[in-house]
């Protein structure tokens, strides 16, 4: 992508209004805008990362067996009085009124409503185990959005929902996107640990909330230092054949908690003092089984061969898809800007042309360019005719892991510099050394 | 996929309330739910049609030079007495309070958002052109929501936006767009005509509703049969250097009307007795060139070298994606369901196990679907225990291009039945000329 066909509308300035390192970073590397309190306008930039995080989301969850759907923003109301929790969510829901004065709301979760869907079509033991899951914009109507997209108004949401006839095959669903969690995480490079949690408002009786470390997080945290070491289970896991539950363990036998569920007593005697961490961390991910909390009252029964007629087993798994790009800068970034890690990098390299309309720097940044594009590197090319310092400012702000310098100097002696984003470190290469780096030694 | 991992809720009873073959076909092949009037749950095989659809536009639209971005659902009520049309949607807009009773409403379309928010960062003429899109759910209260997804209130649509300086470079955008949507809706097989259009709420002087026919369209067209068979611009289309205005010439120079456009005097004086056609259509895009009038009212301009300070140039280019899927039904499908375009397919293939429990049938059927995984064809295998009847009739209902047939006859012979669905031909092959045709001969 040349800058100049982009839309990438930086700002100088810090807006005032923004608290936190990455609604300041969001804000001014032009990845987002406000629209109206709470609610953005996602910018080209927000927006590519916005989608790779998708990508990622989805392809782990579909690796667990759960099965993509889309339910729309818009719910009845009344699906929400079936369930009794109309009134639970208070000022939060955003209540609507149609044309025809139907009672309508706009989606903070979507419990009810796939389980209204759900058993439409489901009649026996035979029906299940079912797993879908959707990735779509709701809304809630915080009385003081802030931090940016961390506490939006509208906000995405990966939610998942598992449907089984006993607690033996739920939990065997709820411990799928236990182990989908921790992949999912550790693929932004992010630390996140499972932390048995509160139900709040969803209600049910297992729950975890994945937290991820950074100093910036607004949940204190109390853990065994193992927790932030241990491997993740790779890329040849069988969700069929492995006890994951089992698997598990690995994280739930070790002490985790925040601030609600610390308990200072069993901190001290379960962890040796070499190993008690205390830290901050943002939450990004939250589990729960929650049995028959919206089966029994919305009548979602299944025929059992044994027990004859018994409510679905549900669990739900939500992941703020939106927020996590938050959390992802509070720990990536600096004070020159966000440092992305490659898997979610909006390109993975810019050129900058140091003197543009300069015949043989434009002639090279140009070969550069199409050398990029033609190996499948995302790149983008500041081809613009901002000076020099305005450019290095701007590339490093964007966090770009790698960047390809060109300026008169180097040309003379065929060498441009070789950025990388992170250390800061540069290299003086061939300009076909750096590609080459760039395809294959990243 | 595992037909019996999926959610494919099949219905065998048409629903009263669907009129058109599209509506009872989405429902019966378990495509879409009903969540309220209007409003509807994508299932799974329904959405992957829409992502496929989705992924087809936007590489179109990348092409052309447009960049995504996305904006909000919900948008503030005064940007729209800034334009000046907040009342001009009538009851057709979904108006909402917030909880701190500020006005807001679910966007039907986004000018005023997009011109709001490029205003904010452009200052001259150097800052244009610039042209961007995004994929985002509207709203509209429709007074009798109907024909499933033809007509509904929650609805997906892709809206571009290009702004410019002059009119001679809108006129280059907008005719960017003409020749990007005969390349999107020829991707699906479609025969899309593009007719002169009424502007109707959105304005401006230059406009066209691309019209795909189909003998249930809810519009009269009258067109030179020529504009049929013209042939569409290959994926070697230069959307930086050709003259895209002369290009579409070929279709802007011949006769092309809607029923409110038609003057049969014309026709019949331009159009030869037979390149007379008359036929029925439905509208699946429509693109505006508007000029300034959305940038005078809401004070969007750019310091130009000659002439001060001027108003943008605006256009806007809208394609209902959920909109698309009804159409491309209704003009592919039978009396026993849907038959896909291979290009937005759910899966290519259907494997059929005629005697599931059968330890060759299913072995070989085993050995198909990981054959097709292998080679990257997207199969779904129905591995339940329903009777060889319904499996033939539910795969014929959800249409995918190919099945292949296994059951104990062919077994023993080491044949397999491949169908075509489109034709209905079926030709015996061994298992491996089967997958040989899928993955080369398609």
């Amino acid at each position: 992508m040349r800058l100049s066909r982009y839309f990438l509308p930086t700002l100088k300035e810090v807006p005032k209004e923004a608290e936190i390192a990455s609604h300041r970073l969001m804000l001014r590397a032009g990845m987002i805008r406000q629209e109206s309190a709470g609610i953005y306008s996602w910018l080209p930039l927000g927006y590519s990362v916005l989608k790779k995080i998708e990508i990622i989301v989805r392809r782990e969850q579909d690796r667990a067996g759960f099965v993509e759907m889309l339910m729309p923003t818009i719910q009845p109301a009344d699906l929400w009085r079936f369930s009794g929790r109309y009134d639970d969510y208070g000022k939060e829901m955003l209540r609507i009124q149609d044309r025809h004065q139907n009672e309508m709301l706009y989606g903070p979760t979507n419990e009810e409503m796939i389980t209204n869907l759900f058993k439409a079509t489901a009649r026996s033991y035979r029906d299940v185990p079912k797993r879908l899951y959707h990735i779509q914009w709701k809304f809630r109507d915080e009385l003081r959005p802030r931090f940016g997209v961390m506490r939006g108004r509208e906000f995405l949401m990966k939610d998942a929902y598992s449907f089984d006839y006993d607690v033996a095959g739920a939990r065997r669903s709820y411990y799928r996107q236990f182990i989908a969690y921790l992949r999912i995480f550790s693929s932004f490079g992010l630390k996140a640990i499972p932390m048995i949690a509160d139900t709040g408002p969803i209600g049910g009786d297992l729950s975890h909330e994945f937290l991820v470390l950074a100093n910036t997080g607004e949940s204190s945290i109390f853990c065994d230092k193992a927790l932030i070491g241990q491997s993740i289970p790779g890329d040849n896991i069988d969700y069929e054949r492995e006890d994951l539950e089992e698997l598990a363990k690995a994280w739930t036998g070790k002490y985790a908690a925040t601030e609600e569920k610390h308990d200072p007593y069993q901190f001290e005697s379960e962890v040796s003092p070499d190993h008690r961490l205390t830290a901050r961390g943002i939450e990004v991910g939250h589990i729960f089984y929650f049995g028959s909390k919206y089966s029994e009252p919305m009548r979602a029964f299944l025929q059992t061969r044994e027990k004859g007629q018994v409510p679905l087993q549900m669990g739900s798994y939500g992941i703020g898809i939106s927020r996590l790009i938050g959390a992802i800068i509070e720990v990536f970034h600096d004070e020159s800007g966000i440092i992305w890690p490659e898997s979610v990098a909006p390109f993975h390299v810019g050129i900058i042309n140091l003197k543009q309309g300069d015949t043989g720097v434009d002639s090279l940044c140009e070969r550069l360019y199409a050398q990029c594009l033609s190996t499948g590197i995302e790149v983008l090319y500041d081809d613009t005719g901002e000076r020099a310092g305005s450019k290095f400012k701007n590339m490093d702000l964007i966090g770009l892991p790698w960047q390809l310098i060109v300026g008169p100097n180097g040309l003379s002696s065929n060498l441009v510099e070789f950025k990388h984003r992170l250390t800061g470190a540069i290299e003086l290469l061939s300009p076909e050394s750096a590609i080459n780096k760039l395809v294959h030694g990243r």
